[in-house]
């Protein structure tokens, strides 16, 4: 009976939250190279708690990039199953730091949500899953099941060293079955079981003119501009009916069945333009908002920036702009070869006058899908059911988690994919947040969850 | 005789040299509020130069923006002409920054030339016109003709507010012709008059989709991305060969006649490859980038923004993205129309899905063209080819000065466009810089000009 283990959570609530606290307050962002400390000392944090709460064996691993924080509880005995429990300690950037309400590291509590940068991505997601450990240790003296425990800094971007490193220590990680909680419901309070994840891949286009800023007047009708000459290229990429204009991106792209669109169908999609504030949503001609975000694959400009930003005006052709590309991938498609049809494309439209180049980046993964059906992802459904008191829904999701894709080429082992954030929880965006009615009921899904490996 | 002026500029160089740099030292950037108060030192330093030449009347005339420096010597008699002169004290703005390879506000010389932000546009060429007027009176105690000085601080932002103020103050300005040094020579050493100028007009475009950033993995397929929006408006405006797409751009564009080709070919033109670095020049199909430059309207991206700019990756659909666009304009072509069209254009392209909104920019100016022929000019061509030792060419320029169109539209009067700058000063630019060559023969040029002017 986890009954114990649920009023240990509920007496220890302020105490637990106070301690997420300390660990959202560390600016563990791992894509700028300023916070390599707070990168440290997140991993510190995590390996003293895995400590206070028991583990066997705690250890920060040296990755070649960001560490990675290892734990093992091996009490349950042979005949107990192990779960392989992965989430990341880092973050991402803040900025536009002035759009924050609250300061994105000073967590701050406002109607029922926890507002900080990492909330729910996914620093107040791993915590869940260690207090729920906690409990077990504190009132039953130990959990129902081994753990192996593998908390990464380097999932924003793109978990560089994760891969390589769970290689050359297969036998480390080796476990029954994975659980990952690093993703959402699809509406408040809505227990939602991933079964599918989107892949990824990114370039960055720089299109170089003049070694420098020119004066437009002097300049303008005998040097090409390279913002004109990239607004050219990103334009050829993608119309207006939103569909990828590159030569070969759908080539490998399983089609999505009917059953499956009826199934998408099923799922009470999100009110983009509510929780979005566009003013209307738009997707691939033939697909719908819900089929195009879920199971579709997309091309989007993350940034893009060249010439003069300031106050005013200022009369200048610029030496240079630049633009960041990434591609959520779906089953079939490979992320290496996307890059090269993205480069290849970019060279093809790039006009004369001007040098363009293309840096692909490193972080990359293919797309994934499980079977719905398997036993340990139905225990999982009946736990979330039984904590929020709704029936569960299946869908795919456009986020990608890189480590999904290490786990099941490595292991071939079933993932459990237990998120617990909500629409509005602007992951990546100033103001994230995450509700402390999932942080509640998320914790006893856990431990509903953990409870059905007892007697096993 | 104005020998003993050419002796007294050579004797006083360094000092004078020494006075420049004190004026260049000052951060006097308009298109930035936080320099206001160095828009003022600017002018008050003018305002005592302008006293201790011995100018009868010298004041700081507020403008609704930055003050004008105005100055009037009137003891050539009422028979002797006057003339206006008119400069800028204001610069451009000086960032990226981390190019300059001595800092822009404390002036260096390397390798015979000056650099710092102004030193060619348009401080230091304001600078000679006073040392040469100082010249005069130090040695022979008079200026051969009458003077009025029209020293503004907005020509940078388009002088916003220099034609009101010249409107409701025309008497002040009144005189028989404007010499205006704001502009450059085609080449070094090449004695040059600008008989034609671009007029100039600009918009900024801010494209809005979702109220906040969004992940892209989560979004992407049902929010339309602003980048990607903006760079489809930004592609319409303009195709591969040059050419404005922009409706009606053209129509009332005044044609480029056979003579005047023949004028424009006769000119030796600047190696752009050479001076700019760019891969190689490109123009409009159908003119010379020489033709394009001077004699075609052009349509340029001086700026453009949204997203992520840092460091590695940050997978999100942005907010907003927004690109800062400016036309040089030709005779015939009306600024405010140019902007209506402009607006209409991107309205009628804008996709679904985002909000665009154009902000039509307030400075703008018409193009000017005069006869090369009038003896005004035929005697600065003169008097230039005496200083530099080689004949002068006539040239019309991609460059706009608001203010040439302001004088011709209020007082029908000839303005001499005299200007001394060279094509590798880098206006606008980092490493904005200025030839002590020019500087020289700068002023033996005026001295020489001046002097026609004596027993008239």
């Amino acid at each position: 009976m986890s009954s114990s283990v649920l009023r240990y959570l509920t007496e220890n609530r302020e105490r637990l939250l106070n301690k997420l606290n300390e660990f959202l307050a560390i600016p563990s962002v791992s894509t700028d190279s300023s916070h390599k400390k707070d990168i440290v000392s997140a991993a510190q944090f995590l390996h003293a708690y895995l400590q206070d709460i028991g583990f066997d064996k705690v250890e920060i691993l040296e990755t070649g990039g960001h560490p990675l924080v290892f734990a093992e509880y091996n009490q349950a005995g042979k005949d107990a199953p192990t779960v392989l429990f992965y989430g990341h300690y880092d973050v991402q950037p803040v900025d536009p730091i002035d759009e924050w309400k609250s300061a994105p590291f000073q967590p701050d509590i406002r109607n029922g949500r926890l507002y900080a940068r990492g909330a729910s991505d996914d620093k107040g997601q791993v915590f869940m899953h260690l207090a729920v450990f906690e409990a077990f240790m504190k009132t039953e003296g130990k959990i129902p099941l081994n753990v192996k425990v593998c908390i990464e800094g380097e999932e924003e971007i793109g978990s560089e060293h994760l891969n390589a490193f769970l290689e050359n220590n297969k036998g480390l990680f080796a476990a029954d079955f994975a659980v990952i909680s690093d993703s959402g419901m699809i509406g408040n309070n809505q227990p939602t079981i991933l079964y599918g994840l989107k892949g990824f891949t990114g370039i960055e286009i720089t299109v170089n003119g003049p070694d420098h800023d020119l004066h437009s007047g002097m300049y303008g009708g005998a040097i090409r501009n390279p913002l004109m000459a990239l607004a050219h290229i990103l334009a050829s990429m993608k119309d207006k009916d939103e569909l990828v204009t590159v030569e070969g991106f759908y080539d490998d792209v399983e089609p999505l069945a009917a059953e499956e669109r009826k199934l998408i169908e099923a799922v009470e999609g999100e009110d983009y333009v509510a929780s979005t504030g566009a003013p209307e949503t738009v997707s691939e001609a033939g697909y719908t908002a819900k089929e195009h975000t879920m199971a579709r694959p997309t091309l989007e400009i993350n940034g893009m920036y060249g010439g003069y930003q300031g106050e005013g005006t200022k009369t200048i052709i610029p030496a240079s702009a630049t633009a960041k590309i990434t591609c959520r991938l779906v089953p079939g498609q490979d992320p290496e070869k996307i890059q090269e049809l993205l480069e290849a494309h970019v060279k093809k439209v790039a006009p004369s006058g001007v040098t363009v180049t293309v840096k692909k980046e490193k972080l990359s993964a293919r797309a994934y899908k499980v079977e719905p059906n398997h036993p340990l992802i139905q225990k999982a459904a009946e736990s979330y059911t039984k904590a929020f008191g709704r029936e569960t829904v299946y869908i795919r999701m456009g986020g990608s988690i890189p480590v999904v894709e290490s786990f099941e080429a490595l292991y071939h082992i079933p993932i459990v994919l237990l998120g617990f954030g909500t629409p509005e929880d602007r992951l990546h965006s100033p103001n994230e947040s995450f509700p402390l009615d999932s942080f509640d009921k998320g914790m006893e899904t856990l431990a509903y969850y953990w409870e059905t490996f007892k007697n096993e």
